[in-house]
């Protein structure tokens, strides 16, 4: 079978991979399309420091709680994907094949719930087949293009942002950084009817774009800092790079409550005492849950969510190393799908 | 008129100073007891850093929107006090002489509302006598105490912190440091039926203060991390220390909420990563609203929180200086008062 694995830091074309087979309980299914998320790119480029980083998350040393992988050995990666059901495993009750399919990336097997993000062992979206479980598909309905499902789970993502920073319509919100977490928090800010949504980003194309999927306003943070002309309620920092905590927590507005949604694996400086002279809150976000994936696939079937302007291009799986540069480039992509 | 005031970081016993008028909507009260809060010794030590920062939280330079002090002049202080009436200003109603009031620390005159912190002006507790706003003052009821009435406003700042926290009384709190902020934040989770409060703290003596203002739990942290044997929903930071943030987002459990009543003017350095493996949230806090002050008093005369064990010395206005450096010593006290 053909894929794409992650091997020293790098994509590589492999067509020689054993046919995954479904267990009890799994579906084996065709995978029709995968977007590349920011997060392979970083994991590409510092895998090391992500397993370190989560495995001090976890309360212990690397192993113990943290991602189980060697980075010596090939990686599976591919976690916003859409699919057509192929067969299910022994005893297992499925959609009939054919059915276009999406699922939560987690796959439930004998050894517990594995999640499809970077694993040398579960197959991720980058392939041509993976195994997904039978209770967590969810049919793609009225005939969404399954290129644009397979972004359900990024839109989850921004969806899951601003549902825990509780806005509401009349509040203002800044955006800061739009790349594809920036832009599926605009999405979903519009899809809960906020009414003043401004966002913030050097690159040209990426205001344009956040103008295409919902902002009210944009601003090119060179010409001024954006709290310079905007008070916001609610700010969304959607970059993830260090500073950009401090910059927000001296410049935003008292009360303001920001959520983290950028994500930040080096060691940080802030002024603890700007938060506390403003009384602001952060909300530090990560993922999202089953119900907010779930209505995340109905805003984009119901034509509430319009990814296509977020595609800007798409590749085989013998193209997913070349994607993995080209993405560095805001200018030129927001998000490649790979088409097996 | 006899006062303390801080000149060249040390507070100084002043005989010499002016009677105060009350203008018209002021009340001259004679101070019956002030306690010395944290952040005097603060301001006394390191001023300028505070104006500095005030400055820039406050979105410009020093002087624009910052604290308004100038640190060659004498500083007037003293924001915890509880005092008795004297006499009203022109075409002002107030309580009779000799009614014992307390009121948040601000005075209302022609040039606005001025706090009662640091001021160049402004008549602070540290004083024999000073100017209130009658439409502010709150008579202290039930007989209680004005020594324990002064103590109000940092109990204030406590009740705020926990009803920032939305604890809810089935989760277990942790609280990081047992000063008088953490101690206020004890007795306000008790008052707030909270059933599990753990607090930590390295010296003996201010654990036993937390057991006694309700503390269920105390945890010497020489004896290993609170986290190791705490699993809390809300941890209460009040220690404000350059690395604690960072060793609690590392060590809290996933969802925690973090209230970050600690005032910490230095850079920090934090690991935002933590945060977001674990979607942990901060609020940082700052005093509180006047309702929050009301009902501590409130709380305070109906008995509900009692402050005796708090009070660990008494001192004139000719022993400031010298309680100043006294409070520097965890083991001797937690709450100087100041009676003039």
């Amino acid at each position: 079978m053909r894929a794409s694995v992650l091997r020293d830091g790098h994509m590589v074309y492999r067509d020689d991979l054993p046919e995954p087979v479904p267990g009890p309980g799994q579906v084996l299914v065709a995978v029709r399309s995968c977007g590349i998320c920011g997060s392979d790119l970083h994991f590409a480029a510092h895998g090391a420091q992500v397993l370190t980083m989560s495995a001090q998350a976890a309360g212990g040393s690397r192993g113990s709680g943290g991602i189980d992988v060697d980075l010596n050995r090939d990686v599976f990666m591919g976690h916003e994907f859409s699919a057509e059901v192929v067969e299910a495993g022994p005893d297992t009750e499925t959609y009939s094949p054919g059915t276009l399919v999406t699922s939560i990336p987690l796959v439930l097997s004998a050894k517990g719930a594995e999640p499809i993000v970077y694993s040398n062992s579960t197959l991720g979206g980058y392939a041509e087949r993976m195994l997904l479980s039978a209770p967590l598909l969810m049919p793609i309905p009225n005939g969404l293009d399954p290129k644009h499902a397979a972004l359900t789970e990024p839109m989850a993502v921004g969806l899951h942002a601003v549902n825990k920073s509780h806005i509401a319509p009349g509040e203002t919100a800044l955006v800061i950084g739009c790349g594809p977490i920036g832009i599926a928090i605009i999405a979903a800010l519009r899809l809960r009817g906020v009414e003043s949504i401004v966002a913030s980003d050097f690159s040209p194309k990426r205001r344009e774009l956040a103008t295409a999927m919902g902002a009210h306003q944009v601003l090119d943070p060179v010409l001024g800092s954006p709290f310079d002309s905007v008070k916001a309620a609610v700010v969304f920092e959607a970059v993830g790079v260090p500073g950009i905590i401090d910059d927000i927590l001296r410049r935003a507005r008292r009360g303001a409550r920001l959520i983290v949604a950028g994500v930040c694996m080096e060691p940080d400086a802030v002024h603890p005492f700007f938060g506390t002279a403003k009384e602001i809150s952060i909300q530090f976000v990560l993922a999202y849950t089953p119900e907010e994936f779930a209505e995340s696939l109905r805003a984009l079937a119901d034509g509430e969510i319009d990814v296509a302007p977020m595609i800007t291009g798409e590749v085989g799986l013998d193209g997913v190393g070349a994607a993995f540069d080209d993405l560095a480039d805001p200018e030129r992509h927001c998000k490649i799908l790979v088409t097996p």
